[in-house]
């Protein structure tokens, strides 16, 4: 008879965290179908907070006492809800947000400079002696920066290192070094690169609406490290159709994976598997995080790291 | 009769430049075969200085006056000779550094966190849900530069708005708020990344050999945006080959355009078409210092920029 909690891993990428997971607990895995007395006995479910967590299945649960989120964000989790049934959330802020910003970079500059494309004109052979690719420089470009949290701020400095003009919005003013646009709207008009970079939740769903693309423009670059769902990405694609926006560099997407087929033939996109924050470094933060705070739940001590409800 | 000068374009890519240049001087294209009476008429010749300049066409031009190299590089250009037979060479300096610097940046970012090849995977559909692309943070990772020059500078200073760690060589030691490694062996042995930003000519062909390439290493990553033949091409492909080397970025090469055939199997690089410093408003700057030399010379004033061969 085992006297060790029960943690149930809800997605299959995390299932690496088994290995650090089972040297206090015993461990299910959502994917493999556990077996029926698993429900009974699952006290924490480690999740990725990007994806929509069921409500059905926590109510499944009676023993369950900790929702456990392995990422930073938390916006599949409706943590109120969950609040209200005396049931804590925790999560690992403040780890990955300089990775988050790099890859922000490398994003802008890929996109800018014409690097994941040059790549492929060489790789196709399509490098002549009288081709040259003349491309804007990223001095003087005007970045507006949507949230200005600590992954907003992390690219803001950033940008300033390659002398691009900061501004950014959100919905409430702050103090900064960087001028604050008087809406969403007057950011994307004025701004040559919109980087999306603030908290997603059910308030801000589709804040980049076809109106938005729209004022950013056929030269504008639009880059997403948020979350897929703060763009409405149908009218995203539509307006890269039909040149209505310069480019679009996308590390997160309305659904993840996102398929090959949705984007085979939008032009001018940069697309990644939603890498931004999953360094080497970041991932081990995020575990340490994780174990801490399923240790102090368990030990009946206050939790590290606690999504605050407030 | 004309009374207007004749100038000679060289290369394909440069033929952009003859509008510009009809506004003051008869223009030839080398590549278009010249009429016969042209060599009898060409006082100045416009060239890409990465491109080698044959000796005996100099000889052919008996009124040939001056060489204006429309890029900063000149290390096709036998200077030194140009010199002994009283020829001045011009070019554009200064102008396109912190361009080349952005780029640079770009394919740090791009290969370190695998942006081409994630874009690669999520076209190919490769992106499931049990994958995860786990990539090395650049926070801390050693910065390597070879060549603190004007495009040096720029890369460390970008560098450490990434927080990584800047190193640098260079055959002579110069006041720098950098570390100077002992010698170029001991860079590559001691950093994650090395970057080369140093000035090209015949005593450093090469200079990237089979042996600093093992010094770097297969965690390592080589970053090029000097010039092709300071890389010798060979060992870095048989390196990558053997997966002695982690990764190369490569905006130059031995032979421009480079053949897709040549790296068609081979692993972990990025290449890009030679753009580093091809930025509109690089273009701009080096056109209008063209401009302006070719004026002052046949003014008879003093060359605006010309190489110094002290």
């Amino acid at each position: 008879m085992t006297t060790r909690p029960a943690v149930l891993i809800m997605q299959r990428h995390l299932a690496p965290l088994t290995a650090f997971l089972e040297s206090a607990y015993d461990v299910y895995r959502f994917w493999e179908g556990p077996p029926v007395e698993a429900s009974a006995r699952v006290e924490a479910l480690v999740v990725a907070g990007e994806f929509e967590l069921d409500k059905a299945l926590i109510e499944a649960l009676p023993r369950l006492s900790l929702i456990a989120c392995f990422t930073s964000g938390h916006d599949g989790i409706d943590v109120a809800w969950c609040a209200a049934r005396g049931l804590p959330v925790t999560h690992a802020p403040g780890v990955n947000h300089e990775d988050v910003a790099d890859h922000a970079l490398g994003l802008i500059i890929g996109a800018r400079r014409q690097i994941v494309a040059g790549d492929r004109a060489v790789r196709a052979g399509e490098w002549t002696v009288d081709a040259k690719t003349i491309t804007p420089s990223l001095r003087g470009a005007k970045v507006g920066i949507v949230g200005l949290g600590l992954i907003g701020e992390a690219i803001a400095r950033r940008c300033e290192a390659f002398s691009m003009q900061v501004q950014w919005w959100g919905p409430r003013p702050k103090d900064s070094a960087w001028p604050r646009a008087d809406s969403l709207i007057e950011l994307a008009r004025t701004s040559d690169i919109l980087v999306i970079a603030c908290k997603a939740d059910e308030t801000n769903r589709g804040l980049i609406s076809a109106e938005v693309i729209n004022a950013l423009g056929p030269n504008g670059l639009l880059v997403n490290v948020a979350r897929g769902q703060l763009v409405d990405e149908d009218a995203l694609i539509n307006a890269l159709h039909a040149g209505r926006l310069g480019h679009a560099a996308l590390d997160v997407f309305e659904t993840e994976p996102t398929s090959a087929a949705r984007w085979k033939d939008v032009p001018n996109t940069t697309l990644t598997p939603h890498t931004a924050g999953a360094t080497t470094e970041a991932v081990q933060g995020m575990l340490s995080l994780m174990m801490q705070n399923l240790a102090a739940h368990f030990a009946g001590q206050p939790l590290i790291t606690p999504v605050r409800t407030d």
